[in-house]
Order: C-alpha cells, then sequence, then structure tokens
C-alpha cells in the first residue's frame, strides 16, 4: 500500500458536537490510515505522491448499520402497504427467492456496487435465513474490501412457512456460517435473529452459545412499534424486557450488539444496552415510510446512549446514508414539534457524526479522519453554485441534503483508491 | 409545431384516487395536445413520425405551485437554524442582492435550468422586492415556454431596512410590473403580497384594486404557523381570519389564489378558500425543515379543499417536486401517527395527482395526458434493475422516491421537446 498525501478542505465530526474543518489542508495518509492533517505539509512528506483536489471537500466514507441487502430490489416501491402487508406482499416472497443463487447472486452484486457508490464502506447487513446466499454476499463484501458485518437471518416461528427454518437447522446452518467464515480481513459473521417475535426461546438459548463459541456479536430490530414490543413480551413472558432476552440469552458479550429502531424503548432496555454498550440505529426514512414513528434521538443522547444511522432499505428507498443524515436532522425537528415535552431537535454535525464516527466505530478506527483512522474517506465536489462558495461545513450539509452520487469524485478504502 | 406519437407505458392521475395506467400503448400529440391514447395505433395516425420509448414511461410534466426563485443559492445549507434566524442570517440578506443584475441574473438562469431539468414545467414563482430581477425571470421563463406565474414580492412592514419598500413605492413597481407583462404567452404576472405580516392594510388594499384593474391572482403565504397566525390577527385586528384579508381586498376574485402551507387554517379561513376556489400548496420538505409542522392533506381533501404541491425552496433543499410527492406520502403517515384523531395517510397517487393535475389546473389543461390537454410530458427510464420488471405505477413511485434527472429522458412542453 503506497503512501501519500491528499490536498483539499478536510471535515470530519470527532464528537457529536465538534465538526473539526480544515480549509485548504493536507491530510497524510501511510499505510492505509491517516497520519495527520497539516496546514502547511511538513517537509518529511514532501516527496510524496500528492493528490490535490483543490475545493473538493475530503470527509470520513459512510457507515450504514442496518441495511437488509435482501430487500434492495424492493426499494421506493409498494410504500403505500402498511407494515403487515408490506412484508406479506412484497418482503417475505422475495426473501424467499433467495433459496436461488441465480436470483441472488446479482442482487447482491448490485447492492455492493450501491454501496461503493454511495460511499458507504462500513455496513451491517441482513441476508435471509439462506445460506449459500449469505455466504455468496460475504464474499462479495471481502473482496471488495469493504468493512461489513454480515448475518444469516434465523426465523424459526411465526413466519411463512415458506421462509421458515426449524430449530435446528437453523442452529446447524448459524453454526455453519460462522464456522466457515472465521479469520477473514474486512467482513465478519454476526448472529441475525430477525426480531423476537420470529425467534423460539430455544433458538435463542442456541445462538447465545454460538456467540460465546464463535466470539460474535448481534445484530436485530428492538422496539421498533409499541404492538412488537407488546408482542415480543406475551411470547417471553419470563423476560422484563425485549433486550433482556439478548442479555440473558448471553448474545451481548462477544461482539457489537446492534440495535436497528429502538423508537418505544423501555427503562429496562435502556439500562441493559447501556450495560453492554450496544449500538442503536436511527433509520429515519424507514420508521417514516412503514410508520413506527421517529426514534427519540435527543432523548437518548442525553442518556448516553450510543446511536448510528441506518438506511434499512428496502423500508427506505435508497442506500444513500448521507440522505439519512439530513432526514435525522428533519425528522428531530418533527419529533420536538410533536411531542415537545421529551425531545429536542438534534444539529447536522450530531447526525453526521452519527453516520461516520458513531457507526464506524464498531468496525474499529473508522469514520474519521483523526490520526490512526483507518482512511476510509471521499471526496466531494460540484456542491457550489457558479459564483458562489459555501463553507466547507455547508458543502457537507449541501451535499447531505441535496448531493448525490455525482457528487463523489474519489473514494478510499485503507488508502486504496476504489471506482 | 408538427404532430407525432409517442411510444411506450402510460400513467396520469385523472383524480386522487384514480391513476390512469396504459402499458405497451400510443399517445397521439396534434397541435401540442393529447389527441388520444390508443393500445393499437389508429390507421390514420399511421403516417405520423413515431418516437418508440419501448419500456420508458410517459408522465405528465410537474407542477411547482410555490418556489422562492430568489433562494435557489441557499437550498440545502443553513438547515440547522430556527426560522427567524434562518431569515435574518441567511434569507433577508440574500434577496437584498437581487438589486444587483449581476448577482440576479446567473441565479435566475440557474433556477429555470433547474425547473426544466427536474421536469418542472409549471411554476408559481417568488421573485424579491426588485422590478429589474423580477422582470428578467419573466422574460427567461418566457423565452423557455414554461408555464408561469411571477411574482414581484412585496413587502412594507416588519422587514429588514435593507428589504423594505414604501407603501407607494411597492404599488408603484407592482402597476408597472403588472402593466409591463401583459399580453405574454405562457408566463403571467401574479400579486404577491409575501405574507400578511410584512404588509400593511393600505398595500393590501392596494393591491386589490391592482388586481380588478390587471385582472391578476394572487400567492402569499397563508397559516404557516400558529404565531404567524396570532402576529397576523394582531396586525389585522378588524379582520376575522387570514384569508379574509385577501378576500376583503378583492385580491381572490380575478385570476387564481395561491396559498402556501395552510397548515393551521381556521374554519372561516377554509370557508373563504372554498368560496374563492384558491388552490393551497403543500411544501412537506420546506415545512419540516423550518419545523412549521405538516399540511392535514387528509383532512382538508375531505373538506374539498383543493391542493398542489411545492418545493418552497430555498426552506427545500430541491426543485425536485417529484421527491415531495414521495415526502407528503411520508408525511401523512406521521401526521396520522401523531394526530390519529383528525387525520389519515394518503396514496401515493393522491399525491401524485396533486403533484400534476391539481397543480397543473392553475395554468390551464395542464398536469395530465387526457384528451385536449397540453402535451406537457416526461418520459422517465431506467428504474428497473437489471432483471426485475416492475409496473408502470411501481416504476412512478421508485421514481419519486428514488430516482432523479438522469431518470427523465425526455422533456415535452406543448408537443414541443427540449433539452
Amino acid at each position: 500500500m503506497s503512501d501519500f498525501v491528499c490536498h483539499g478542505d478536510i471535515l470530519y465530526a470527532s464528537d457529536a458536537d465538534k465538526m473539526e474543518v480544515f480549509e485548504d489542508s493536507y491530510i497524510v495518509v501511510q499505510g492505509g490510515r491517516t497520519e495527520g492533517i497539516y496546514e502547511v505539509l511538513p517537509e518529511k512528506y514532501a516527496h510524496m505522491p500528492l493528490k490535490d483536489y483543490k475545493r473538493g471537500l475530503i470527509i470520513p466514507a459512510f457507515s450504514d448499520l442496518h441495511i437488509h441487502a435482501s430487500q434492495f430490489v424492493q426499494r421506493g416501491v409498494g410504500m403505500d402497504k402498511l407494515l403487515f402487508d408490506w412484508l406479506n406482499d412484497y418482503t417475505f416472497p422475495q426473501e424467499a427467492r433467495f433459496a436461488s443463487m441465480d436470483y441472488a447472486k446479482p442482487v447482491y452484486d448490485a447492492v455492493v456496487k450501491e454501496l461503493i457508490r454511495h460511499g458507504t464502506f462500513h455496513a451491517s447487513l441482513f441476508t435471509t435465513i439462506h445460506y449459500d446466499a449469505s455466504d455468496y454476499l460475504f464474499h462479495v463484501l471481502e473482496e471488495k474490501g469493504l468493512y461489513a458485518y454480515v448475518g444469516k437471518v434465523n426465523m424459526d416461528m411465526n413466519s411463512p412457512d415458506y421462509l421458515c427454518e426449524t430449530t435446528e437447522e437453523s442452529l446447524r446452518q448459524t453454526e455453519r456460517f460462522l464456522a466457515e467464515h472465521q479469520g477473514t480481513k474486512t467482513v465478519k459473521p454476526i448472529l441475525t435473529p430477525r426480531f423476537a417475535p420470529t425467534c423460539s426461546e430455544p433458538l435463542m438459548k442456541g445462538l447465545g452459545e454460538l456467540s460465546k463459541k464463535y466470539h460474535c456479536g448481534l445484530q436485530t430490530h428492538l422496539a421498533e412499534s409499541l404492538a412488537e414490543v407488546k408482542w415480543t413480551l406475551e411470547l417471553f413472558p419470563d423476560y422484563g424486557s425485549d433486550a433482556e432476552i439478548y442479555e440473558r440469552n448471553g448474545m451481548l458479550d462477544n461482539g457489537p450488539s446492534i440495535f436497528a429502531h429502538f423508537i418505544f424503548p423501555s427503562q429496562a432496555d435502556i439500562d441493559i444496552v447501556r450495560r453492554a454498550g450496544s449500538m442503536m440505529v436511527h433509520c429515519p426514512d424507514a420508521t417514516t415510510s412503514v410508520t413506527a414513528g421517529i426514534m427519540p434521538v435527543k432523548a437518548l443522547q442525553d442518556k448516553n446512549v450510543p446511536i448510528a444511522v441506518g438506511t434499512d432499505v428496502g423500508a427506505c428507498q435508497s442506500t444513500a446514508v448521507y440522505r439519512q443524515v439530513a432526514r435525522a436532522v428533519q425528522l428531530s425537528k418533527l419529533k420536538e414539534f410533536f411531542e415537545p415535552e421529551d425531545n429536542g431537535r438534534i444539529t447536522f454535525t450530531h447526525a453526521f457524526y452519527m453516520a461516520t464516527k458513531a457507526g464506524g466505530s464498531c468496525f474499529g478506527h473508522m469514520g474519521s479522519l483523526e490520526k490512526g483512522y483507518h482512511f476510509n474517506a471521499l471526496v466531494i465536489d460540484g456542491l457550489e453554485d457558479d459564483g458562489f462558495t459555501l463553507t466547507p461545513q455547508e458543502r457537507a450539509e449541501r451535499f447531505c441534503y441535496a448531493g448525490d452520487d455525482r457528487n463523489i469524485v474519489a473514494r478510499f478504502i485503507d488508502g486504496r483508491e476504489i471506482q
């Protein structure tokens, strides 16, 4: 891996309330990581190759902590349907087709291409219950060098016949998935019980044992709707909260635990995820379209609950995480408007932080341009109208609100430029 | 103007609950208008030139009933600011610069280019208080053949010193604007008091007289926030409602009356706008970003209040009306979620109808592909993944949720193809 220097404007969020901005500066990349940012390039780096992006803005790559790779071909259609009709008419029949590799391969190839196109280099992905298709996605991601968690989905109850496993088969295929994907470089397997209502207690128990045996993390949906919370507690009467199911079955001890949505958490849920150091995932467009509501981001932040951003494609129409940054700001305003007593708006910096450094933290030192972080970065440009200049933060904001992949003029993973 | 035939899939909303779909069909264009749609092309049209778009989807062009052309260069920046900071820090200083034609020309050129790029061929535009710049935008729109209303803005109180007219000057320049733009082809002048708090009663009275003298319509903001409603009634204590100011001063009698937002209307407002046959304008992203709230679209529809769609750039980040179609569906779900007693969700068909035929009705027979309507149309394509087919309605839906200008492969105004 060659070392090099990039020149341009540089921007990243080091914290939820701190945007770091370096105009007309140099970022030195050594061994695939950021060595430092300088207004004047130190003499000792003067020999390195220089990529001059002029007014191009160098930002961290995005992190999508919740995406259903298998639902990609459904994006932006059927959005008038209520959740259960959407699942039964579109999602479940579509997911069932991943039994065929002829079906799965082009979809997963397209998903990986889309992630790269939109600058998402860290992702936690749901597949389906099918081993072979999940294995294929895993290898395509690894081949491209993207950082990812991939989870073969578990479903052994309350699922359509054509998309339901036996408990034994679910555990057997999950163990196979974990065992066969040890020692990989950038992609790791992760436990993926779809959500509590589709997974029996014996399955949860077995997954906890696999978590310990293979030292792996967990991703699932948690507290997405009040109906789901109620149903879960009816199905698991011995548990006091949804999160407790994962805690007591030992799934929060051996890797990152990633919980999508967390819109209606109980205090017990909050205590458990904070104790476990879990990551919650805010998916603004998706929970709008399936009418789950709006995550109380500001209130959770005030309680020190870590939050990242996810697209939740296909409930979301696009894999562009940057657009969800804008949407997170917008929805926090509506949350405050409709429920002012408990909620507040968040800033652009906060939302950008969630979609970069917060989400990236599940993968290692990623999602920032601080010294020592992987140089997983984008250069964005073309955001100013002729004759009008914007500050770096204004350009980042316009990109998230109104830009698209045409504004991403360079992409780097581990300091390697990719197309 | 030459006559021709287009082949493809054809889709338009003839009503809020009726999407008309013709797969693999022919649309005959004569004299710039739709003559008819046929599954099999009648022999008498066989001699006409044929444009074959194959699986391309032919849809009506979009209508943007509320856009601040002068705020285009602000789009997608400063969105963390509260409304009055946003106005004072960004909007007002920026609008003041339209006193300079060197400033105004490139901005208005860019706006018109953007409208065409995104397939918006019918628009009602605010400019600023400045005559020359407003005149320039008028002529650029007319030259391109777009259908539009353009309004020189009136502000004679509660405005920054640098962006405030005397009552006399405001009326004088407005009359000049109306008088100098009579007899134009596709663009018409329209009265544009910014909103009641910035316009004195004598100004309103004078505008009403001009409305009668020059037979022109009205556009303004109405009932955008509770604070605005309260302030307006304090400033106009002799009036029972915001809409009554325009009614009693004679501004609803001589052309379309177009009211943006209408989020907190009183029953008196509703009665007045229905009596006048006015058009309300829903601007979903804009009223989210400035936290005005969500228009009660379903409830108003149930009361037979006509509603179109607007972007309200620059409070909205983009001139793409089709994206506001998706957003209108999404926000109706949140409105129902947070205030279920009075509200319901709307369908994609309903939102598409508002953004095409409903909005187009302010300009004549536009916004539909029915017989006799102007052939102001778009061809959209590239919305299907390799190997996956979608119905025409699914393609229209995906376009509005996730497509962009790259999906618009042909554009027609009055049967004339434009680039």
